[in-house]
C-alpha cells in the first residue's frame, strides 16, 4: 500500500493546487482590480504548470505502475476507483507534449483576446486565422490523446470534460432529439400562442432586494453559507475550492427573474460540490464526475424544481413580500413567464425546449470540424443553414451566428454536448426522484428541498467518481439515458393546459 | 550571464507564488468562509513547502554558485544587488532543517489557537508550557541561522524581519529615547492638563460615508485604485500581490477617527508597495527592504502627515461635507483629538508618545528571553515592573500585560523594534522631505500628496531593496537614524503651545 498512499498524498497536493487557482480564479473574475490582471495571469500560469510538473514527472508515473501491480489487491472499493481516477487524469497529462500544450495555450489566449473585437465587429474573416490556429492544436490534442487512450481525437476531447462519454453514445440520442424537435417546437409554439401573454414585471427591483431573496432560497434549496459565498460577475459562474464554493450572479434592477433563477442554476452547481463525501474531498474519486452530471445538478435545481408548479407556488408569497403585492407574482402568471418560448438567435439567452437544438448544431458542427469533414471557412454558411433547418430563424451576422460563443476561440472544443446531455439526465434524475420520494414535491411547495437534495446526497453527490457517468444514471434511475424521458417532460411541461 | 538568468526565472515563479499566498491570506482575512478555514490552512501550507522546495533545491544553490563566480563581473548594479538577495534569501531558508521549520510552525499555530483563551483567561500559567516550546524553536532557530550567518541568535531573527538592522544598531539609539523618555512624557502630560479637552465626537457615522471618505482621502494619498482594494477585516492589515494591494480596515460607527487614520496608515504600506521600481516588481530586488521601512512609511502618511497641522487644515471641511456642521470638525479641535496622550496598558491603542515604551520593553525582554538571562516563568514579573517603571501604571492581569500581543505565541521574536525604528524612521523622512520641498505642506492643506508621494517614489519606494535599510536613511535624510531628530519632532508636536 506504500505506493498507494504516496500517490494520495501527491494527488492532495494537486487538489490544495486547484483549490488555490480555483479560489485566484474566482478573484479575477469577481473582485480584482482591472490592473492586476497581468500579474493574476502569472501567478495562475506558475500554478498551473507546477500543477502538471507535479503531475506528469516520472515518479507519478513509477507510483501509478507499483501501485498498479503491488498493491490492487489489497485495495477497497473507493481506493481502486481512485487509483483508477489517478491513472486517468495522468495518462491525459502526458499524453500531450509540453509544447503542445504550451501552443495550445498561447493560442487560445491569444483568439480569444481577438474573439472579443472580432465579435463586436462580426468579423468572422479576421478571426479565421486565428481560429484555425486554435482548431489545429486542439486537434492535435485530439489525435495525441486519443492515440495514447485508444479514442478517436473527438471522443478524446471530449473525454476531457466527461470521463467515459464517447460520440456513439451521444449519437442516437441526439438522433432522437433532433427527429423529434421540429414537430415538439411546433407543438410548444401553437400551444403557447393560444394562452394569455404573461403580465411584465413590475420593477424596478433593487439590488439589496434582489441578493437577500436569493440568499434566502440558496439556503432553503441547501446551499451551505459556512463553506460558501454568493457574489457578482459580469459571467455567472460556480467556482472557488473545496469547502468554498463561489458562485456569482448578475443583477438587472429592471428585472429580478433571470438573476433568481441564475442564483438558483449556480446553487445546484454549488450543492453537488458541497455534497461530495467528505472522507475523499482532496482524492481524485471524490471530484465531480463530470460536465454532464454537473449540468444535471445546475438544471434539476432551476429547471426541474424551482421552474416546476411547485416550488413556483412557494415563490409566489415571497415575492409580494420581498417587492410588493402584484398580480404578477400569481404563480399561474410566475409560471407563463418563467416557461415562454421564443425561438432566438443566442444560445445563452434561450428557453428550456429551444436551447437543445443550439447544442445539436454545434456538436455536429465541431466533430465535423475536428474530423475535418468541414473547412473552418465554411462554418458561418453551415452554422446560419443549420440554425434556419432547426428553429427556422436567419443568422443576420456572425456576431450572432458563429461568433457569439466563447468555446471555440478559447479552446473548449467537445464541450458543448454536455449542456444537453445534462439537461436531459436533470429530468430523467429528476423523475426518478419524484417517483421515489412521493413527498417530494409537496415539499418543494413549503420551499423545503431536503427531501430532493437528501434524494441527490446519495444517489449523485455523495458518489462523485466512484463509478461512471452512466452508470450513476442507471444505478439513480433503473435505466440509461433515454432521451423519449426528456421529450415526454418537456411535452408535460408546455403543453400542459 | 545565463546562471543569472536562471535565477531571475526561478525567483519570478517564487514571487508568483508569494503573489499567490498574499491573494489567499487576504481572502481567508477579509471574506472567507469559516468551513474553509482547514482546507484554505492546507492550500496556504501546499503553496508554502512548494515555495521552500523551490528556494532551497540543490541547483539554487548551485545557479547562486555559478553566478556569483561567473557573471559578477558582467551584473550591472541592480542585477548585482539582485544577486545579493536572491543569496540573502536562500541563506535564510537552507539555515534551517525542514524538521526545525515544521516543530517551529506547528508550535507557532498551536500556542496561537491556546494563547487566543489564554488571553481571555488572562491565563499565562496555562500557556507557558506552549509559549515555552516556541521560545525553544525560536531560539534554536536563531542559533541555526545565526551560525549560516554569522549573527548572534537574536540578530539572526530581526535579521527575518530587516534585513541588516543589529541590536548593535539598535541599543544606542532605544537608550537613547529610554533616557529622555519619563522627563518627556511628564512634560507632555503637563502641557496637555492645560489645554481645553477635545470637544467629544457626534455620531453616529454610518458605515457608508466612512468608507466613502475613506476612499476619497486614499487617493488623494496617491493610492493607485486600479491596483488595489480596500476591504474590511477583523485585524486591518496591508496584503494582497503585486499590482494588487489590498488593505482593509474596521468601522466603529461609534467614531469615525480611528478607521480613518487606520485607512491612511494601510495607504502608507500601500504606496509603498505600488511604488516599487516596475522593473524589478518579480525580483528580490524590487521587493521592500523591510518592516522598519514599511513602518516608516504607513507612519510617515498617518503620524506625519495626516495628523499634522497642514492635512487636519483640509480634512475639516472633509468631515463637515461628509457629517454636517459640527464645532468638532475644527481644525484645532482635530488636533486635540488626534494628538492626545493617555499612558495606558495596551499597545495597540498607545498614542504616538508613550507607543515606543510599549516597544522598548518587549525589545528588551525577548532579548533577555531568547538570550536566556531572563526565565519565561518570570516573564509576567518583568512585564509588569518594566511597564510600571516606564509609564507609571500597575497591570492588572496577564491579559491586558504580557499576553496581549500575538507576536510571541505566533513566533513573530525580532519584530518588536522595527515598529519604534518605523516610527522614528518616519519623522526623520518627513523632516528631511519638508526642508527639500518647501511647498510640501502647503500642498497637504489643499489635500495633495503628490510633492510628499514623489519626493518617496525617488528616495524609498523607487530603491527597493537596491541597497541597505541604514543606508537608504543616510541618503534620504543626510545622516544616519537619530533618536534626537525623533524626540524634538514629539516635543514640536505634543509642546506646541
Amino acid at each position: 500500500m506504500q505506493a498507494y498512499h504516496a500517490l494520495e498524498q501527491r494527488f492532495a497536493r494537486l487538489s490544495r493546487l486547484d483549490g488555490a487557482l480555483g479560489i485566484l480564479g474566482w478573484d479575477k473574475e469577481a473582485i480584482m482590480p482591472l490592473g492586476a490582471a497581468g500579474e493574476r495571469g502569472e501567478q495562475i500560469a506558475t500554478l498551473s504548470v507546477i500543477r502538471h510538473e507535479l503531475l506528469t514527472e516520472t515518479q507519478t508515473d513509477e507510483l501509478l505502475d507499483r501501485a498498479e501491480r503491488d498493491d490492487a489487491a489489497t485495495l477497497d472499493h473507493w481506493q481502486a476507483a481512485n487509483l483508477r481516477e489517478m491513472r486517468r487524469q495522468h495518462a491525459h497529462a502526458v499524453a500531450v507534449p509540453a509544447e503542445l500544450v504550451e501552443t495550445a495555450s498561447r493560442a487560445a489566449t491569444t483568439c480569444e483576446v481577438a474573439w472579443r473585437q472580432a465579435r463586436a465587429d462580426s468579423d468572422f474573416a479576421g478571426l479565421l486565422p486565428k481560429l484555425a490556429e486554435v482548431l489545429s492544436t486542439q486537434r492535435a490534442i485530439g489525435q495525441a490523446k486519443g492515440e495514447a487512450l485508444g479514442l478517436s481525437p473527438y471522443d478524446a476531447l471530449l473525454d476531457q470534460y466527461d470521463a467515459g462519454t464517447r460520440q456513439d453514445f451521444i449519437d442516437p440520442i441526439f438522433s432522437d432529439l433532433q427527429a423529434g424537435f421540429p414537430a415538439l417546437l411546433a407543438e410548444v409554439l401553437e400551444h403557447q400562442a393560444h394562452q394569455p401573454a404573461p403580465l411584465p414585471l413590475p420593477g424596478p427591483f433593487p439590488v439589496a432586494i434582489q441578493r437577500r431573496l436569493g440568499e434566502t432560497l440558496m439556503q432553503a434549496a441547501g446551499f451551505d453559507g459556512t463553506r460558501g459565498r454568493l457574489d457578482v460577475s459580469t459571467h455567472p459562474f460556480c467556482g472557488g475550492a473545496t469547502d468554498d464554493v463561489r458562485i456569482t450572479t448578475r443583477y438587472d434592477e429592471a428585472d429580478f427573474s433571470s438573476a433568481l433563477m441564475g442564483v438558483l442554476h449556480e446553487t445546484g452547481h454549488a450543492l453537488y460540490e458541497q455534497g461530495r463525501p467528505r472522507a475523499w474531498l482532496a482524492q481524485p474519486v471524490g471530484q465531480a464526475r463530470g460536465m454532464t452530471l454537473h449540468e444535471s445538478q445546475s438544471l434539476l435545481i432551476e429547471m426541474q424544481a424551482c421552474r416546476g408548479d411547485a416550488f413556483l407556488a412557494y415563490l409566489s408569497p415571497q415575492l409580494t413580500a420581498s417587492f410588493g403585492e402584484n398580480p404578477a407574482w400569481a404563480t399561474d402568471n410566475l409560471r407563463r413567464h418563467y416557461r415562454q418560448v421564443r425561438p432566438g438567435l443566442i444560445r445563452v439567452d434561450a428557453d428550456e425546449v429551444t436551447y437543445p437544438a443550439h447544442i445539436l448544431l454545434r456538436y455536429r458542427l465541431e466533430k465535423a470540424l475536428i474530423g475535418g469533414q468541414l473547412a473552418l471557412a465554411d462554418l458561418p454558411g453551415a452554422f446560419n443553414d443549420g440554425l434556419r433547418s432547426l428553429l427556422g430563424i436567419e443568422v443576420p451576422d456572425d456576431r450572432r451566428g458563429c461568433l457569439q460563443d466563447i468555446h471555440w476561440p478559447g479552446g473548449a472544443w467537445g464541450y458543448f454536448p454536455t449542456y444537453t446531455l445534462g439537461a436531459m439526465t436533470a429530468a430523467q434524475l429528476y423523475q426518478a426522484a419524484v417517483a421515489d420520494e412521493p413527498k417530494l414535491e409537496a415539499s418543494l411547495a413549503l420551499g423545503d428541498f431536503s427531501i430532493l437534495v437528501g434524494w441527490l446526497r446519495t444517489r449523485i453527490h455523495g458518489r462523485a467518481s466512484e463509478t461512471d457517468t452512466a452508470t450513476l444514471v442507471r444505478d439513480a434511475t433503473g435505466r440509461p439515458l433515454d432521451a423519449s424521458i426528456y421529450q415526454a417532460y418537456v411535452r408535460r411541461r408546455y403543453l400542459a393546459r
